[in-house]
């Protein structure tokens, strides 16, 4: 159950409210957002929902019969958008592209880039300053120095950042140069990151975890809208199955289900996913098709001098290609909605 | 190493040219199709192919470094095309529909499929008369007799008929009715059926194993192949992984893979997908992108009241509207190349 | 539910038990097999199993909520024992122990292999004669003239023969030489060849399929029972994951959960499990911990020759440590219950 | 490639070393542990060994072709010793149970349980404070005033804590009452926890991640080794499959492979492996046959009161059963060393 209560209410009339849930059998978790001030009662018991709507200070009520709530569509049937300003909008019906590098690597690196996003009308780039690596010997990425380059460049291009955080501590360094925080595979389920990113007044782009289910990225998104921020974009990355002929599995089926469980919206990266330069482009169109409303891949000026993942990485040419046909599809979707 | 032979050639004429490749270390197997003569002696070992090349009677030689030999698209770029007749094409860069019941059951139920295949221009109809069920207390199929009159049926209509056929005494009296014979997934390594189905000359569509390998399908297929029939389909068809908010996983990224390293036309089945009917448009469109050449998809008069799989069945306004819509972006991909 | 005749009904008699449960909303399938006679009807509605027991013919009923029937240990508490004659027994609480190669090669190979399994006290040996492989072009097994030579020599140290029959054809010639017949885990579910053993009475052992669930294994042993033949054996040989450190992986929570579930013996595969030569003991070990019966395993005089799967085979010297130390713990097993 | 330095050496004679390194193409990365001091060069390329092992400052060099390096045994053969005081050891060929709740939840749980493990002889208890969950409602844990109370109660009955902590925040305000702390499986590859992990002198232990490989468990050991902690311990808690009968598959197979590769002690968890009562047993016992050398798991005085997990977890009598019959088998073990 979910109740939206109405502006500046007294602690008292909040207490009253969850108190009358309470007597329901529900227990009310209260949650303020940057737009909205709620309790949270999850629960499957059948009640009569007028004894909770028709109490002095709720807005409105709904059941959700979900375990997840806020980001349920049973709730909210209205897709979220995501608007990052200068152009750069995240939603349903839309559709956007993010591109980058695996890795920032240095000022030449960032500027050929943001040269190639702007003549394909990219508007977010991506890129990893701190890069989760399973060895402790290999290449970690340039941190914060690197991020406050890139975010000057960007300015100069007026394009958007996508970045990767990786823990708690870093958020508060990487607030003032980040326009969408992105929290990796591996940190799908780091409860308390999460917790902290619901308390920062920016987009987060969650990705699934390695072999997370549906249910496990829904519940985890759940922790950063009740944590406070409505800013919450999933993305489908891949999961991990038996078959090792490419990297990991993107899961279409996924994206199908994601756009009818939520009104969140869902991104597809083909890079992390099939992992394997020549197949992102067919696959990235197909996570399109599946529903998904973007699309974030990994580009270089030369794939094979990346510092990190360049197997995957398309150069700007294939990039190029790949942004005209998924800008094609997008407008025969939009026909015929 | 494939070595195509000359029509003609005296059993004396084809043992020379099997010592000469075991000189050079390769076992060669003999392989004859309804169209080739072949000797076929996979081996990663370099040698000078001139030496074979140049053998009185051999019309061409080709190195082959995968370990299936046949359906390798290292030895044969043209892609294969399947020609039913009547209009009814498997092809890459062509675009098939077969839709159709998960079992036949009764005249009505054909009669008013084929009137909805007809008028979406669909010339391929599925269906099962044996019916492979985990439990040995479920419905089994209508058998032969159901065969039959599916047959006289879909002659009327001028319609093509796929049906699975489950062990190797079925082979003999299901050849007279059936156009393509389909492979399900749990008997995608049954070797035996393979070998036998490699003795026939009508199309074999091949599903992938229920968690099978890209690698082990192409095995699976060239079993057929080396049987002696050329005429195979694959069928992507959904993986087992740990996720179960769906039926199966359709792995897009093997499509976008087999169309790479086979020249086998690649068909895709969202209904075994995902299964579950809201999301089969979705799915399959997705596949279609990702390079599928066709796609295979359950439809019933009233899937609510379908002998078997209703859930993952369309009614026939989501059948056609799905058929446009893949239509639509068939002729988006092939504007493409 | 399983409603288990008295000797010698009329039809008649029977008809009008069927008739009765059909009343009652089941639908009852006959069933004989060497030693009973049942009418099985699945089904999970509630009745008052009162009105089919006091029916003249029944002998007993059971209300059984498993999808499966015969095997459910809900109806039969009672472990089945599997007795080859000779000493070679398969049961709860017993131990019994299969060694031999992955496949029969000459008589030498099995002359040698014959005296270390006396010599340990084995008295059953597995070979394989027909050999599925992935490839056509790889060796398929010396068939019925190997299975011959083998039968001949097994009389001659009175040792019993475990033995994969691939197809239906084979059943008939293979059955005057196999002591039992094994279905290796590409045709769990090929319910032809299940149908057919269920007509012979010869202990069948069933194993998990590549990546079989736990019910789809007793559904397939069901068919077996349910076709007329009580004498089921279940064989984990380990599954399919991602994980690609070992070949397959070895479950030991399904032994567990296997011997709650049916009163059949388990018998666990720890060479085809992990797949490994130096890991096989530690594994078995586990297996017959988690509550298997036996362990099947690969043993060759020189296993770095054997014509397929050498890398899992023991050596004589692993194999008696092996033996020796499976017997001691089972001897500790006993010892508790 | 791992340089072992001699104590006490200059600035100057490290970067000598690693000078001579790099001119033989390997990149070294210092590494300062509670017991040494070492040059870690990861790499696979053939060198003598000699010319690093002459120089001075130099104790001894190892040539190691993992890519993981400190934990590797192909460095360390003698296995690693966790010696927690008071009787509390984790080795090789020793054997050693944790048992408690899944949340620690009021003293009177917690000296009902330490009453149960005294009298059992078990000194190590295990227990949550902070909880990782799923959903942001769920009940996560007592927090550091739990964690105090139980500090209080052990130190009462001389037995050990073990808990997992969650977030690098954590660490500080827990060390004061944590004996070993615990990782859980959603932070296997948590990179910043396990660095600043590296930096404690207490004994980590490690879970495998929900879907880990074993090459990932061993790199995420090198994280904490190479951050200085030589006091590692690995758990195999289960992975997840396509199979959902139970709730993880406790991986044997994985347990044998990790004694072979690491030096690390393994200890195996049937509680979160397979997840269900009645089969921790039979599950734990297999661990300790596949090579395990301790046991954690759940207990609560009354499992179906338990505030978490109570479908896991024994109570007090099955837990004896349980202990007893691990340590008979601990016994058969050790007499076959």
């Amino acid at each position: 159950m979910i109740i939206r209560l109405q502006p500046e209410l007294s602690e008292a009339q909040i207490t009253h409210i969850a108190k009358s849930t309470a007597e329901l059998g529900y227990k009310a978790t209260e949650v303020r957002t940057q737009y909205n001030h709620f309790l949270v009662a999850p629960g499957k018991k059948e009640i009569d929902l007028r004894r909770i709507g028709t109490l002095p200070g709720v807005a409105d009520v709904y059941f959700v019969s979900d375990d997840y709530q806020l980001v349920s569509r049973q709730w909210r049937v209205q897709p979220t958008v995501i608007d990052l300003g200068g152009g750069a909008v995240i939603e349903k019906g839309g559709f956007s592209l993010m591109a980058g590098p695996c890795s920032i690597e240095n000022e030449d690196q960032v500027r050929a880039i943001l040269g190639h996003l702007q003549a394909q009308g990219i508007r977010m780039m991506r890129g990893g300053v701190f890069k989760p690596r399973s060895s402790p010997y290999a290449f970690r990425g340039l941190g914060i120095p690197g991020l406050e380059m890139w975010r000057k460049l960007c300015d100069e291009y007026g394009i958007k950042i996508v970045t990767e955080v990786m823990q708690v501590s870093q958020i508060a360094e990487m607030l003032p140069y980040v326009d969408v925080f992105q929290v990796g595979a591996r940190n799908t389920q780091n409860f308390n990151l999460l917790d902290e990113l619901g308390k920062v007044d920016k987009p987060v782009m969650l990705k699934r975890g390695i072999s997370g289910t549906i249910d496990e990225l829904l519940y985890s998104a759940e922790y950063i809208f009740s944590g406070g921020n409505e800013k919450v974009i999933l993305c489908e990355r891949g999961i991990r199955t038996y078959e090792h002929a490419y990297r990991n599995c993107l899961d279409v089926n996924a994206i199908a289900l994601l756009k009818e469980k939520t009104h969140l919206p869902v991104i597809a990266d083909p890079s992390h996913g099939i992992g394997i330069r020549d197949f992102v482009e067919p696959v990235g169109l197909a996570a399109l098709l599946a529903g998904a409303d973007g699309l974030i891949y990994e580009i270089h000026p030369v794939p094979e001098k990346a510092a990190s993942d360049g197997q995957q990485t398309l150069n700007f040419a294939q990039s190029a290609t790949f942004a005209r046909k998924a800008s094609a599809l997008a407008a025969v979707k939009q026909a015929w909605v």
